[in-house]
């Protein structure tokens, strides 16, 4: 792995025995000097017992991290007070390692709903991925691996802020939609910065990347996302907070994408633009419904340029709109013009929609409401993987 | 076919070689002696020709109708001028062969949306068609065949009232969603009804019925529903309006729950039932969250009794519930409590969800409001169907 590590944290994975491939499935980031730390969480209502105890500890601890501890396999989410006790004890018994206050450990769980946690498996495990922590990238690999369930592959970025290292790491395949952070996602930087200011940069780059991406519009229970700086390198963020969050957004923006595209089932990447709303908050409600729709991502997976789907999808998202405004372009080809067919080359827009990644723009009138969905196709392999997962 | 016919309406139906399969697509339902009429039209801004005309006609002959002209294969939408008027030919030209006012006649279409409606074909076979015009049942049975798309068998239903009878045919197999007449519905009686009385019934009818389907969350741009009432049973509809409500409101009751199991790739039938909120409109939004989740219908697909999903999409539906306060059954076992696992037979619980249909009920609180809705499972076949539609 050539992703760079930033300074001040460590490393380790283990199997804990909760997941029944008995894969990897235990993880820990250490900051032995400890770190500022910012961090957001799902909207969900029904939040994961790790959500409702992280919440408290990054409040109660204003801001400052040891350690997080991430399983997967099991979502601890609505395991009840056994479930909240099972995430307590697991910080309890980490911040015992450490010698750190608990409320300085936050818990991540992934995985399957409903079930309690094992966590004497947990607890037997800690001990040994506490003494192989190291600041090797093989260390930082191993994390990106652990905390993966459908994934099919790990997801890292990097960004370098003067002679500071951002660098990040995401799991998330599945319940991807925007309003939250929609999945684990842990960006650690050896900058120095206050609290305050990790709070501001992590919420510019979430709703410049996270908050733009959505598979399935399922809004998971326990997704989280952590932005520690440990201060190691020198150099503190408050010297250029532009810069600085640039780099958050560049790291969250490429997870962003890493995330669509292992979208369960996903074979195509579609860059959604609407404009022309009466404002920013009805674009964004059309392109969430048209990226929803399951007519339009169906005709995705088939890459067929079914135009009349975009417009129908527009049309119910319960927004006022014009339907003889309406202009939508495929890959840089206008095929709807005044809400209307025009004469287009189908054969170039099946081509274009056969790749990997294209865009499709659809302008609603002449309003200056802009919005983006990063999203993608709907295919049968969707359907198998989540038709399949618990049984 | 044992389908009782309602006197005083006539049915055809053609080949108008709109369809590419070659099959009929073509129908029409005249009332020689003239109908009363009510009409409901989607809600989607995206309004089709046909219905755009057809809410005019309506509101000009204000309730008459002699007749409903029904092409299948093109939606004749985001069509422009040119399909409005293409629509306005067609009602003309069988407002001659009738003799009858333009606007006693009502247009509906079905199919591809932004295709340009070959409307010389349907101008062609209109002659013929009305020359075919009987009472018979099976030219009632053809009509419902000829409006079918993706359907795979044609839906019809028939209640009584008094000596009269109420039968109405139906298509429509996907998008299927609430907020709208959802399909292609004509409801005939030969009671006879005013106007206002028929919008009353018509109205309670749909939202017992149609509005509690959804199968895949999209709303159509052409659905309609229209009732009408010959008055040839010399039986008036006023002498016991709510028997005959009842009447009306059987005959879509079943006309949608037909629908639903002829969804597209559907293979269990789930009524999904919310209570305990706050009130009836928040009941409601959790009920459709629900019923529109991917991850709840794809566990559908697999006879998965993952209630795990089922709570996280209660969850997300923008309405304060009290996650700890949440049970779950299916088919009747509880299999959540207080928002956490309870024991339960999973065995049973994947035999039960493994039936044609079955019912899940989510109580999310102590409140008044409830909610029904009537959906069905996604499958890899959903996906299929609509991948490859238009191409």
């Amino acid at each position: 792995m050539s992703t760079p590590v930033p300074a001040g944290f460590l490393f380790a994975s283990g199997t804990a025995g909760i997941k029944a491939s008995g894969k990897p499935d235990l993880a820990v980031i250490e900051a032995p000097q400890g770190a500022t730390a910012a961090a957001m969480f799902t909207r969900n209502r029904v939040a994961a017992a790790p959500v409702v105890l992280g919440r408290r500890h990054v409040a109660e601890s204003r801001g400052r991290l040891r350690a997080v501890v991430i399983n997967a396999g099991n979502a601890n989410c609505a395991t009840g007070e056994a479930g909240l006790d099972a995430a307590r004890r697991t910080c309890v018994e980490f911040a015992r390692l450490l010698g750190a206050p608990v409320e300085h450990v936050l818990p991540s769980s992934t995985g399957i709903i409903g079930v309690p946690l094992p966590v004497e498996k947990l607890l037997r495990a800690l001990p040994g991925v506490h003494d192989q922590c190291n600041n090797s990238a093989a260390a930082l690999d191993s994390v990106a691996h652990a905390i993966m369930t459908t994934d099919t592959r790990p997801k890292m970025a990097s960004a370098s802020f003067c002679s500071a290292h951002v660098t990040g790491i995401a799991k998330g395949a599945g319940m991807i939609h925007p309003d939250m952070a929609t999945m684990l996602v842990y960006v650690l930087t050896d900058a120095a910065a206050s609290p305050a200011l990790l709070r501001r940069a992590l919420r510019t780059a979430v709703n410049e990347s996270f908050n733009c991406i959505s598979i399935d519009g399922d809004t998971s229970t326990n997704d989280t996302a952590v932005l520690m700086a440990s201060g190691a390198a020198g150099v503190n963020a408050s010297q250029d907070e532009r810069g600085f969050t640039a780099a958050i957004t560049d790291v969250c923006a490429s997870l962003a994408d890493q995330i669509v595209a292992d979208g369960e089932g996903v074979q195509h990447r579609v860059t959604l633009r609407v404009d022309g709303a009466a404002n920013h908050a009805a674009a964004a409600r059309i392109a969430r419904t048209v990226a929803q729709s399951l007519l339009v991502k169906t005709a995705w997976a088939g890459a067929d340029p079914n135009w009349g789907r975009l417009l129908a999808a527009a049309g119910r998202a319960g927004v006022a709109i014009d339907p003889g405004a309406v202009d939508i372009w495929i890959a840089g080809q206008r095929v709807c013009a005044g809400g209307a067919s025009v004469a287009f080359d189908a054969d170039r827009a099946h081509r274009a929609m056969s790749e990997p990644a294209y865009e499709i723009r659809v302008r609603v009138g002449a309003g200056p409401g802009t919005s983006r969905v990063l999203t993608g196709d709907l295919t049968a392999e969707y359907v198998h993987i989540n038709a399949d997962y618990s049984t």
